[in-house]
């Protein structure tokens, strides 16, 4: 394995120009206007996988964006290695708190800045290195499939039916993902668990038109007044969701888990510190990592309505709206959270304006048992580059795909990601550490190696 | 006052005539390209107040658009009535919504059609072809002074100064305005009381930069979560306003006020339908009539954080907004209660978040007794012309020049507006029914001579 990490040193330059090129393609999913460049960075992912060594790779239609799929099936007796990555990223408003062009990657104090720096390109293309490292040095012990989809950001939205649709050629032991965080840059952490997402636009109709609000203010609903109330209305003084049996299916955490996961280093001051908040609020009994790891949440994403100018306009606004979402918990399923939801924000509407909930998005959430061969490989290839065990975590983000691939293709998925919590991903100012792209790298050429081991055993 | 009537009758057409010469004059005060013909307007009204026969006439310059300033004092020993009212007009957008064009004033269905027709060249005209048929009959009763300015429809600007540096010269007993409504054709009404307003924006500031819902999600505070949740508790279950001591200052109406208040028509199965609602909503233990003229209110105007855009973008922002504001009642002081919401506002907000409130805009209300010489001779002229009293009524919008006049000059208002809801002010297509105009100047003239009797009671 000499061989492999003297690749990697020697091919560091090319490496990283290689993820420019794909970064530079604004592949904005939310976006209608970016759908030619969807298209253009498959494609030149799809050529990359080529240049790196797989027997063919093609870019496949969905009724959204395509997905990149390639292959190396090196021997059928041998295991199969799905990676799955993401190709879109985020939005990048307000582009103006950026200090450089979102997408005119650039190397700054060590790191990469750029939309999708690390999410998911940095992260991705991390994969497709590894991949050519192997194969260039004739070192690859297992058959690897590649699944990169451009839809991620949006919520996977074809991707379980791509999936339906490919059962036999999506065959794998394990899907190996990096697509979330580590603890610390000396503290590598595999992601054991996942919340999922509900996702829901609410519209509040008061009046038929906008109204003078002299004439008609405390005699008549006022949208933005009754949407306050009932998203207030949604948590309690102890900030517990108030959804009847939201959390009926929540499989709790015993106290041994709770025990575990609160071993994980946490030092609340300095958290407090990097998101600039003199105090930290959050339900009632949990403490912060539970509650952003194993506890469902409640969150306004945006809110609008009514004048939003400068100055002072009065008006008694016809409409106001929100986008609301619950991150939730192994067990709970989305579809009966989103109905439930629903019901229960129609339910509580005064009868003096009218609400419509459409249901934007929704993901199962996910949990990895650690004594599985890719969760026991990936610790030992940790311990190689890191020289330490990983430490188990639990992410209060969601990857709702990775429910999907378990329930529709019936295989488990492995997060081995690289990320650190100031990449700021979904922000301005996104960065990867080159460190962490580097390391990812030969941590994965590892991976390949104790994967076939652990899995012969 | 036979000769009176006759002389309104006989000059029935040159009244309209020389009111079409002012309509003509596009003067919209917020459009800067329009700066010429405020001054045209000025000019054209000026010498309208001359040839009706004031003294003196004067077009007085002030920081924006001139006051158009005339009197004529009859016996220093009587009574002075100051007209005021004002000669610009608002937008005419969307134009190609009018029927004709709109400063071209023309006659249809016992209409007069054009921009200004009721608001206010309209109503602002009677008073001076009033007061020429009262001095060409030598019937003129009492000293008056005329004060029309050119910016009522960007807010006054400039008047309050204007009446601060000219105050000897505009020492009245009433100030008379035409710029309100009356209830129907037949129902003349009198405006005893307008809101006051406070109105804020407030930005509440949760982490210092947009987080990931999913990893931070349920731990730290979301800016829009408490937004709603702190908007939502300034109205409580009854939609009373819970700020404290914000009711300390109301003066509260009597039954008997409020039973006459209520006397006013009102469907409410009408009213609900105009605006397109199930149910009505507002504090309780008020009507519907109270609940927007005699009694406080709380709207948001205006609301904004995170994302907005198409489609579902988790995101816990970094910040909310709100345009907030109360319409105010007699005796309520708007700077006191402007602060009273600040401090109030500040203190429900959890120690998680930081919140800014800034006071953008305020006014008092205005309430005109019953029982004031100008209000008794203003029924007994509405009763002259119309065979029944007027219907004292309280409108909830504000006119904050009116109580500027009384805080400045020291001087109490009568609204004796002839508008009608249909005449569509502000709007495209205004219009002022003739009958409205010519019945307009002869209560005025009427006002005047029960002004004198009332006045010396």
């Amino acid at each position: 394995m000499e061989k492999v990490k003297n690749y990697i040193e020697n091919n560091k330059e090319r490496f990283l120009n290689e993820l420019f090129e794909i970064i530079r393609i604004p592949s904005i999913s939310s976006e209608a206007g970016h759908k030619e460049d969807m298209v253009r960075t498959a494609e030149a992912y799809k050529a990359a996988l080529l240049k790196a060594g797989v027997d063919k790779a093609e870019v496949m239609p969905t009724n959204g964006n395509p997905v990149v799929y390639a292959e190396k099936i090196i021997d059928t007796v041998l295991p199969t290695i799905m990676v799955y990555a993401h190709y879109d990223v985020m939005p990048v408003d307000p582009v103006d708190l950026w200090d450089s062009s979102p997408f005119e990657p650039e190397v700054r104090e060590g790191k990469i800045w750029a939309r999708g720096a690390d999410d998911d390109k940095g992260q991705g293309f991390m994969h497709v290195k590894a991949f050519e490292t192997l194969v260039a040095n004739d070192k690859l012990p297992v058959n690897v499939k590649f699944m990169i989809e451009g839809e991620e950001e949006i919520g996977s939205v074809n991707l379980g039916a791509f999936c339906e649709a490919n059962k036999e050629m999506l065959k794998a032991d394990i899907i190996l993902v990096s697509d979330t965080g580590m603890i610390a840059p000396d503290i590598p952490s595999i992601t054991t668990g996942l919340r999922g997402l509900a996702y829901w636009e609410v519209e509040v109709t008061g009046p038929n038109r906008d109204l003078h609000s002299g004439l008609f203010g405390g005699a008549v609903a006022n949208p933005i007044n009754v949407l306050a109330k009932m998203i207030a209305q949604v948590t309690d003084e102890n900030n517990h969701i108030t959804i009847p049996g939201f959390y009926d299916d929540v499989l709790e955490a015993t106290a041994e888990e709770r025990r575990l996961l609160n071993l994980a280093p946490f030092d609340k001051e300095e958290y407090k510190r990097a998101i600039g908040v003199e105090a930290l609020l959050g339900e009632k009994g949990y403490t912060t990592i539970e509650r952003a790891g194993i506890r469902p949440s409640f969150d306004a994403c945006g809110i609008w309505g009514g004048y939003t100018g400068e100055g002072a306009k009065t008006v008694l606004p016809s409409k106001a709206y929100a986008k609301l979402s619950s991150r939730l918990v192994p067990n709970q399923q989305h579809e009966k959270i989103a109905k439930m939801f629903e019901v229960y924000f129609t339910s509580i509407a005064p009868k003096s304006v009218k609400v419509k909930v459409t249901t934007l998005h929704g993901g199962q959430a996910y949990v990895c048992p650690i004594d599985m061969p890719a969760y026991k490989a990936a610790e030992k290839a940790y311990q190689k580059v890191y020289g330490k065990q990983p430490v188990p975590t639990r992410s209060g983000g969601s990857i709702p795909i990775i429910s999907t691939f378990e329930k529709v293709l019936g295989i488990k998925s492995i997060l081995m990601g690289f990320g650190l919590e100031d990449d700021a991903i979904h922000s301005p100012n996104e960065n990867y550490p080159l460190e962490n792209f580097y390391n990812g790298i030969e941590t994965i050429t590892w991976f390949y190696q104790f994967f076939k081991e652990e899995y012969n055993v």
